[in-house]
C-alpha cells in the first residue's frame, strides 16, 4: 500500500458510507451521452434508444451483512437477488436480469452453493427475472455475494429521488421496522447458543420478524398499483437503511424539506412486541432499522383521491419548503429533527 | 451453513471454475424476450430496441486475484476497469459505463481508496466510460472489487464465441505470455523482499512484462482497426485464462476444433528472456500463463487479404471441423492436443 508520510491518513470508518462515496466519485466525469444518471439514485439510468436502461449493484459480505450462523444459505440466495430488484423498483422501472459475482473460501461445498444458487434461482423465477452471467473466485476468507441487477422503463416512467415538491404527500409502503427486530431475535439466540450449544431456539412466535429479516420481498405489487392508478410518483427510494435516513436522501436531492407524523407510521404489531421485548421504543425501529425494502415516495396532491383507499400504501406527511427541515411530528406533540443513525456498515466496524 | 449428512459433500475445488458456473446456473432459465445471451460468452446480451445493451462483471480478491506487497492501487483500480472493459470489447461493441462493489476492511485508509479510485477514473476516461454507481461497504477481511461494465452495440455487429466455422483463420492480436512473466518477477521479488526487507529490488529489465501485468490495456484499437477494415469476426474472446482456453472456449461454443501453430504465437522476447530466467518454454507461458487481455479471433477466409498486413494481429492457424480437435503444431513437427492449463482460481487455492 502506498502511503504519504507526510499528511495523517483518514480512517475510512469517519467518514461513514456517503460521506466516503462522496469523496471516492467526486472525480467521476460523465463522458457519454447515453448516461442519464450516474452516481446519486437507487440506480444508474442509461439510454439506449427507444428505453431506458437501469443498472444497480449491492455487495452483501459475510460477516458484515449476514451471519452463517443463522443465515439458511437459500435465504441468502433470494435476500441478494431481492434487495437488488428492490432498487430497480424503486426507480418505477421492471427488472429483467441479474448478473452474479461470487468469491467463496474453499470451506463452501458445492452443495451449500447449490443452495445459495437455489434460492437466487428461486427469486428469479418469482420477480420474472433472468440469471445472465457472472463472475466465480475464490477467496481467502468467507463468502462475498455482489449482484448486478438490469432493468428497463420507458423514458417518461423512471422515478428519481430528486422530484417531490412541497406540498406532496410522503406515502410508505408495507410496514417498518420489523426486519431490524427480526436481526435482534436471531443476534439474542446465537448468544443463546453459542453459551449452549445443545439449546434450541424457539422461533415459533417470530415468524413474521424473521421473514422480514430473511426473505424480504421487493414491492413490485406496490408498483403494479400505482400504474393501475394511473399515479407516478414524483420521487421514489426503497428503506434499505430506515425510513429517517430515506427521507433524508428525498429531502436532499428534491432540494425540499418534509414533515412526518410517528402516528402514520406503519407499524405491525408483532414487530411492536418484539420491540418492547428489546426495551426498544417501535417507532426508533421503523425510523433507524433498515432492510425493510418498502417503498417511500412522494405523489403530487392531485393524485391523492387516487391512492388514498389502496391498501399497503399509507401517507405518513408531506414535503415542505428546503428551509424547513426534515422533521417528525411525534404522538406526544413534539417536532423533533429526523436525523439518519441507520444501518451505515462502515461505522458498525 | 445447512448439510445433508447422508451424502458426502463435494469440494468446490475439484469442479474447476468453468465445471462449477455450469452446475449453479444448470437451472437458470431464461424467462425475458430482452435477454438475447445468457451465461456463457465474455458478456450477456440484452435487446433494447435499437440498441443491444453488453453486460459483463469480474470480481477481483485480494489474496487471490492480487497481492497487496506489489500491487501499487493506482494500478489495481486501472486493471479492475481495464479486464471489463476486455470484455466488452470481446463482444464487438463499446463499453460506455462501469458500477463499481467494493468491500474494504478497516486497515484501508481514505487516501489508499482515493488511489484506488484515481487508477479506476483514469482508465474511464481513457477509455472513455462513465463511472456511474456502486456500493461501497466493509468488509472483515482485505479488499474485494467488483466492476460491472456495461456497453452498446448495433444488432448486427455484435460478436460471439459461437460463430467459427472449419477454415476460419484464427487471429491474436499483441503479444502473449509477458502478463505472466510480469507475475513471475513480482512473486520472485517478493520473496526476496520478505527475506531481506532491506534489499530493494531490480526491476528496470523488466518494465515491459510488468506493465502487461500491472497495467494491461484492452484492445479497443483492434476492434477499430477491424471496423475500419470492413472485417466483422465471425467469433471473438478476450484472453484471461491463456491462450488454450480460450481456443477451446471458441471450439467447444462454436462446436468445432482448431489446429494453431507454435511458430505464428506472437512472442515477445523481452517474455522470452525472462521465461528463460525461470527455466520455463515461452510458448507455454503463452497458452496457458493468462491476463495477457488481447484478443483471440476468427475470420472468414474470404477476409484474409483485408487484415493479412494490419500490425499488431497475427493468423496462428485456423478452425477445423469438431472431430479434428483443437490442436498445436508444434515448431518440431509434432501435433499436440491442446489443453486449458489456465489461471483456474477455483484450482490455485
Amino acid at each position: 500500500m502506498s502511503e504519504n508520510n507526510e499528511r495523517p491518513l483518514t480512517d475510512i470508518a469517519s467518514l461513514g458510507e456517503f460521506g466516503l462515496i462522496d469523496r471516492l466519485t467526486k472525480n467521476a466525469r460523465v463522458q457519454n451521452k447515453q448516461t442519464i444518471k450516474g452516481v446519486g439514485d437507487d440506480a444508474a439510468v442509461i439510454d439506449n434508444g427507444d428505453m431506458l436502461t437501469i443498472v444497480t449493484k449491492d455487495l452483501l459480505v459475510e460477516g458484515v451483512h449476514f451471519d452463517m450462523v443463522y443465515t439458511p444459505l437459500k435465504h441468502l440466495g433470494y435476500k441478494a437477488v431481492a434487495v437488488n430488484l428492490s432498487d430497480v423498483y424503486a426507480m418505477n422501472a421492471k427488472p429483467l436480469q441479474v448478473v452474479v459475482g461470487l468469491a467463496i473460501s474453499s470451506r463452501y461445498t458445492l452443495e451449500a452453493l447449490e443452495e445459495l444458487y437455489e434460492g437466487m434461482l428461486l427469486a428469479c423465477e418469482r420477480y420474472q427475472v433472468d440469471m445472465v452471467g457472472g463472475d466465480t473466485t475464490t477467496s481467502p476468507f468467507g463468502m462475498t455475494l455482489s449482484i448486478t441487477a438490469i432493468g428497463q422503463a420507458k423514458k417518461e416512467d423512471v422515478v428519481y429521488r430528486s422530484g417531490a415538491k412541497p406540498n406532496d404527500i410522503l406515502f410508505v409502503s408495507g410496514d417498518l421496522g420489523a426486519a431490524y427486530c427480526g436481526l435482534l431475535v436471531l443476534e439474542r439466540e446465537k448468544q443463546v447458543y453459542k453459551a449452549n450449544p445443545d439449546m434450541q431456539p424457539s422461533m415459533e412466535n417470530y415468524a413474521y420478524i424473521l421473514e422480514r429479516q430473511l426473505k424480504p420481498e421487493p414491492r413490485c405489487d406496490i408498483i403494479e398499483l400505482l400504474q393501475k392508478a394511473g399515479v407516478k410518483p414524483t420521487s421514489m427510494i426503497d428503506i434499505s437503511d430506515g425510513l429517517a435516513s430515506e427521507i433524508l436522501h428525498i429531502c436532499n436531492n428534491s432540494k425540499t424539506g418534509a414533515t412526518i407524523y410517528e402516528e402514520k407510521i406503519p407499524l405491525d404489531h408483532r414487530m411492536g412486541q418484539v420491540a418492547h421485548e428489546f426495551n426498544m421504543d417501535p417507532t426508533t425501529c421503523a425510523l433507524n432499522g433498515g432492510e425493510d425494502y418498502e417503498l417511500l415516495f412522494t405523489i403530487s396532491p392531485a393524485d391523492f383521491e387516487k391512492i388514498k383507499d389502496l391498501e399497503e400504501m399509507h401517507p405518513i406527511g408531506h414535503i415542505t419548503e428546503a428551509g424547513e427541515g426534515a422533521n417528525l411530528f411525534t404522538s406526544s406533540g413534539q417536532l423533533v429533527k429526523l436525523t439518519a443513525q441507520g444501518w451505515d456498515h462502515l461505522r458498525k466496524h
